[in-house]
């Protein structure tokens, strides 16, 4: 770059957003150009000359992390619902900026609103699955002492550092937000260095972000330009999430920080994803057509400069020709090569002369290593002489197990066509790309779906099943979704993000915790079984005048631990009899007793599970004005001993946790419900789900 | 070594065990000696000279692979219990000959029966927590398209390849069985690669496994000497899990194959684990009590050669005295050093001579860098002249925030007692370890307890909360349990192991998975809404003549997809009224009918949730004989639409999952219960949990 470097002295920078404020080199600062991918003029300049970037981060360690730590995990989704409402407002802006790097309207789809989307996701998710507090509980308790007094169980709590996001030129947008709204939720502040010839729209996007005064201030920083020394800074406090090439993550990899210094690292670099047809999908079939649909879509989508585009179409070795043929066919049709600021272009140029450069040595290199060009596209002179403009290729190859057709990547509209001989073959070829993004398994059959699924499953990130079925809803091969992860062993480079809640989790650090019941409720808000109650109720279960019924309390008073204890309900023949002719639930464990006796799990006739369970509510309900306004479902409902005739049932009702809503007047309580026999033995126990009005006055009855 | 590696070529070879049989090297190969740490006495040599590790390995990828793979997760947690129990009866030959590294009784409780006990865990967890197959769901299904022909989840499948596991001098039986379990569940054959000075404990241990004839052929192999080009045969398919020093871990993890290839690499390494007294645990409580019994355990357990010890003593700066004194009084009132065979000993030698130079250089820097020694037990000559054997020391320092205090490990019977000033100084102080594996938090005051677990949780694998509650019952703070994830973050290696079925999905990859409920039902063998059914029942609601009730059916041919459809009951007032009077259920909303009104969810009077899951049961009971044992659970039950007078409901209920189970002649069938209303709105979802025979012979009624 050095060359033009000079040449650039003149263009504006590509700010960067540091500290709570904008920042420019100096004007003299050696830059890199920005170019125009569809007119090859200069935008722009790009430096980092001069930026304090131990600043930087010390800026998100100490303001970032205070603010965004004194919220809950509620608290920062709704801040990205927000977000997303005043980006998809203004999402135009970020359109026009975007098509001078060579994205046509659909390619903006993908960048722009999928990046929106992602905060939409994560604004929802964040609130309807996780707690309204800081901490995770991870999975169940564990009990790790007989008597109950020490319990184990796994939290996550905030990584106590930084993430420093380094992103690829394909996706200014989404490759910002889908790093960075996972980390907000985790309450972990972000540093984005967006890669330099797409740069300026991320910038236009920070700078969206910044005006709304939506997130606090810390939250997102953004180096524009080289960022190399960034790493200096970080340690086993901070993560780094790269995407890019192989190269360059190997190259942060090795940084002694990375190595050594326990910095987390996690990498997502292009690989030559498979696409695989089954035997079952000749031509004719709905699959046959999904499967040539798909492939030209990911080869050409975004001029093919996608780490999931379909790299490797592998088929049946009778139907290579058939899919080449179709292929072609499609690609001639349906797409036009162009500027991308023509509304008839359906595949803009690639993002700078540089890739197109890189694409055509790449495929000069799969020719030199036996590919045969079996299609190309062609390119009017006028583009040709223009921009960064090709055409797309496909490509055949005599040798399926050619090294190159396996490991050398052209990032940009060019996929191979390979046949295969069984199943088996087709799973060894899809896993020579030794760790990949994403396949698609195209069948309606369901053994070879499983035969091909479990075989490659272990070599990629992501697999989608292509068929009749899904063929019009499906979101496509080449389009992470956000609920889903993103990311693949091997040449993938080893990462893994989104997949909803789990990318907060990569922010986040999974601790086991042990203590007694009393101080894990105590430390994490949530009550666990064996930690005080303050009991209201029966006196001989342990309830208590001073308390009153949970139930009568609204989500301002209501704490975890309030409890409610019943008296003993017995069960007797007629009512279970009675029980089971009403509702007709008549199977033979409650009314035939020589059949129920004869079971390995029943002593005779026994009371349903059900009729305890709506007991239960009887014996905990509290008659009258109540702030409950719903009991909306049940968890972990289990019976474990069971009730006959004579028997007696009580339950024992505590608040376990306690999720306030942002944007309601009321919330969820989860209750803890064990019933208990005449002899104190465990009859059932289960989370009993409640919708709480947030005040007193909101009572109702 | 290479003094004294002519010395011990008289003594018999520690053998490997791979490809499936013993081997040893030459008997002229080059050795290391490896000696008894009782009295220095030589007892065998250790050398993999002239072993094919690239056969090793490819005999893990083709045979061990083969055979673990054909078993489902319940099959091999089965294989675990078997062998746990045939290691449980031979217990007493492992103690004998762990005696020899200088273990006591006490040590021995940990690595053999500790070790034995990883096995029994897995064993059970692999049943209950796993389905009995071959694919992990993991978590929920996305639904990806409006009409649900396009869904996304995720799914575990073996890791494509081979674990590497190296294990550190300390724990030869359980540092082996806590790596090998989880991959083993996790269908992944293990090379198991001990530490020279105890391998030999390792080889008697599977020697006892081998002899078992319980594992299959190539699960478990063992190299027992330098493994060194081992991971010149790895590739991403492959992990490694190593335990021992951060600098040795550094080294591996800098391996091309690792820093470039993808090995995916776990390492736990010794840290300067912190244990905190809080202000309120002043002498006399009995805080302060479990406290010193646990600082003195942890320093003198495995004669202060564990990982997760306790090295820094961290208490209010008033206290550190009186802390000193009191474990000072301990040590001199129960540590017993001495020779590990002899049944009055409570501490042994440290493992080597090695070793023992090794912590006393370490203790000479930290005295140089400020420590004073504040306690030293007595070390009778007898013993000083004879083994490894050291006495246990308290040191304490005038700067809390010397950087050796917190950096150089003495790995032996060495902790720091050092004072803080208040809680935010205790939690600076811990985190200046820059990662460790565990922490205790010892305190009875809830608000010290999370200040201080959200300030440290981020830089620990497992905090220990210990008060008056838990101090009789808990594990201990040095006790990995494998219910919990054993590992930390920064200087302790930042790696994960254990934490049940969590070390499981670390020998397998996560992948996204996208299809129709059809394919994806085939594919992971658990049904999908929307997925083909076979219904049974009312023809109004799809059901056909054609096909049986599924609750007639047992497991031999009963099969996901089976459905029964009901028809309509039509909900009354009088039925209504008549629940609320016969359960006691009087809450507002079924009967009260203006309360019920101004609920913000209710249109009036609704019928009870319970009193529509009892019918749903009874619309969908098969009367009369039937292979179903019990209902003994529901999982998710969430109520959508209500249900009023005049309104009606119907269920359709469907085989979702089967777990047969491989120890008893019944297993586990999950249903997937819906309720509609008259207009095929959602009313209510849920999970049926049953245990069904596995033959029709078996059905009762």
């Amino acid at each position: 770059m050095n060359a033009t470097e000079t040449a650039a002295v003149a263009a504006p920078y590509v700010q960067s957003y540091v500290g709570g404020a904008w920042w420019s080199p100096a004007d003299d600062a050696s830059g890199t150009p920005v170019l125009d991918a569809n007119t090859g003029e200069q935008i722009a300049r790009s430096s980092t000359e001069g930026l304090d970037l131990a600043a930087v981060i010390d800026h998100a360690r100490t303001v970032g992390r205070r603010v965004i730590q004194s919220m809950t995990f509620h608290e920062r989704a709704f801040t990205l619902k927000q977000l997303a409402l005043f980006l998809q407002e203004r999402k135009e802006t970020l359109y026009d900026v975007s098509r001078r790097t060579g994205a046509t309207a659909r390619d903006n789809l993908v960048d722009v609103d999928g990046g929106i989307g992602v905060l939409f996701t994560y604004g929802s998710k964040g609130r309807r699955e996780l707690p309204n507090s800081t901490i995770i509980i991870d999975g169940d308790v564990e009990s790790l002492s007989k008597d109950g007094t020490f319990l184990g169980e796994h939290v996550y709590t905030s990584m106590p550092g930084v993430a420093v996001q380094i992103n690829a030129f394909n996706f200014p947008v989404w490759g910002m937000l889908e790093k960075f709204a996972p980390a907000f939720i985790a309450g972990v502040p972000s540093i984005v260095k967006p890669a330099t010839p797409t740069g300026f729209v991320t910038e236009a996007a920070v700078r969206l972000i910044i005006e709304s005064g939506i997130l606090p201030d810390g939250a997102l920083q953004l180096v524009s330009g080289s960022a190399r020394g960034l790493l200096d800074h970080l340690d086993y406090r901070d993560a780094v999430a790269f995407t890019g090439s192989a190269s360059t993550a190997n190259a942060l990899r090795a940084h002694v920080n990375v190595a050594e210094g326990g910095v987390r690292f996690t990498a997502e670099a292009d690989s030559l994803n498979a696409a695989i047809l089954g035997p079952d999908a000749v031509p004719g079939t709905p699959e046959f057509d999904a499967f040539v649909r798909s492939v030209v879509t990911e080869t050409t989508a975004k001029a093919g400069q996608k780490c999931t585009a379909i790299r490797r179409t592998i088929v049946p070795s009778g139907l290579v020709q058939p899919v080449v043929d179709a292929v072609a066919e499609r690609i001639a049709k349906r797409v036009v090569v162009g500027d991308a600021h023509d509304e008839t272009t359906t595949m803009g140029p690639l993002a700078s002369l540089e890739q197109l450069r890189d694409v055509g040595g790449a495929v000069d290199e799969l020719l030199a290593a036996g590919a045969r060009v079996a299609y190309r596209g062609a390119l009017p002179d006028s583009l040709a002489a223009r921009g960064a403009y090709m055409s797309p290729v496909v490509l055949t190859w005599d040798d399926n197990r050619a090294e190159l057709l396996h490991s050398r990547e052209a990032f940009g509209p060019v996929t191979s066509v390979v046949g295969y001989e069984s199943l088996g073959d087709a799973v060894e070829l899809a896993a020579l790309g030794a760790g990949s993004l994403v396949a698609t398994i195209c069948t309606n059959d369901g053994n070879t779906a499983r035969t091909l699924l479990t075989g490659i499953a272990g070599h990629h990130g992501r697999v989608l099943l292509l068929n009749r079925d899904d063929a019009k809803t499906s979101t496509g091969h080449g389009s992470p979704m956000p609920h889903l992860v993103h990311g693949g062993p091997g040449r993938a480079g080893g990462g893994e993000e989104l997949g909803g809640i789990r990318a907060v989790h990569h922010y986040m650090q999974r601790s086991a915790l042990q203590g007694s019941p009393d101080l894990l409720t105590q430390v994490t808000g949530v009550w666990h079984r064996g930690a005080p109650q303050r009991v209201a109720g029966e006196a001989a279960f342990g309830g208590s005048e001073e308390f009153v019924h949970p139930f009568r309390k609204a989500l301002d008073t209501l704490r975890v631990g309030d409890a409610f204890a019943s008296g003993l309900r017995q069960a007797t023949l007629d009512e279970i009899t009675a029980f089971a002719e009403s509702t007709g639930d008549i199977f033979y464990a409650h009314v035939n007793d020589e059949a129920a006796t004869a079971n390995p799990f029943f002593p005779g006739i026994v009371a349903h599970g059900y009729l305890l369970v709506s007991w239960a509510a009887g014996l905990f309900v509290a008659p009258g004005r109540s702030p409950v306004l719903a009991n909306y479902g049940l968890e972990k409902l289990r019976f474990t001993t069971p009730i006959g005739a004579g028997d007696s049932v009580r339950v024992v009702l505590t608040a376990k946790e306690i999720r306030s809503r942002v944007d309601a007047d009321y919330g969820e309580v989860v209750w803890d419900a064990v019933l208990y026999n005449q002899h104190d033995e465990l009859v059932a126990t289960y989370d009993v789900l409640t919708l709480v009005a947030k005040d007193e006055s909101q009572a109702l009855g």
